[in-house]
């Protein structure tokens, strides 16, 4: 079985031990990506750049992932596959001739 | 190799085909994931629970996949393994007796 | 009639005009001021603390601004009044002599 | 002395009172907003629209307006100021023509 089906497996069967789909919809399941990561980014909030707690940094990471991978879920994407196709179409979007050492965003270049 | 280990590669190799390294300190990864995972949001705004557009839906979460790898990797985390001990950790907050069926916080319970 | 009360008006006249206050529940409302503090975010994104476009500042905490008025005017709050009141609560918590110089968080002081 | 004025002065006492300008650099107080507008969301998650504490709305929403006012401030930018400028900005994106009760983006109608 793939590495991600596993965990995605497991954090099944961790909701539905607690009857929880009844409260995962699409809606509420992206609103709680986006508590996780604001919860990620208070770890940093009036720090320099690299002061971060190292176990709070993967509690607040692992958080992200499983919701994120609850939501895929539902929605029968595969994550490598999304991210794969996500990166073919940045390619396009940045360009290395046009992107190479800059930050700017693609409709900035 | 792991599924996730390959996926974390091409990410990686995008990055310094651009040269992009550089920006890529600890505070401003997470600040990337929570800005992705604002866009998800956005799909959502003022619709009911499971009315969004799947085509950015695949492109925001795998947006957020990105950062959240290229974090990790940063910091030597191997994300199935956090996601295993947050799930052992979130199984003592929230016992299965506890939380059945509640959509209530660990320190509300 | 006051300043904050004048604005609160103006934007009600605004959503009013566009016949949107069917949109406007209070979740929506939360939801719309995190994905503009995010925008505002962006802004500084992969960017030094200062390096920011002061047209766009103004723009995103004017949106800001916007959302959290018409959310507290549907629950008839009064903006001055709810952060006198806060300002007196984070005077307890973070008291001058515990939190003088520090930037730690009331309950790790 | 304007309602606005007064809440900001009132603000940058508790700042300075405690040493605490050091720490507020723009992209800081930015990310401060986000992360008390994600704890503003965090009271809706799991829940129906308008399932909220009354008690912890005020408080968010005052933590929102407090980092907004020192921002603002910082720039020396002028709230009330921002807010009608962006209604009129708005006025042009919005015609009430074309978003006469309908939610879509300005870029989507």
């Amino acid at each position: 079985m793939s590495e991600i089906k596993n965990l995605t497996d497991l954090l099944i069967k961790f909701r539905d031990d607690r009857d929880w789909k009844q409260f995962h919809n699409s809606k509420d399941l992206a609103l709680a990506i986006s508590i996780e990561a604001s919860e990620l980014n208070e770890l940093f909030l009036w720090k320099s750049n690299e002061d971060v707690d190292k176990e709070r940094l993967k509690e607040e990471l692992a958080d992200i992932i499983s919701f994120v991978l609850l939501l895929a879920e539902k929605h029968n994407l595969d994550p490598s596959q999304i991210v794969k196709d996500k990166i073919k179409l940045n390619a396009q979007k940045y360009t290395v001739e046009k992107s190479k050492g800059s930050a700017k965003k693609y409709n900035q270049l």
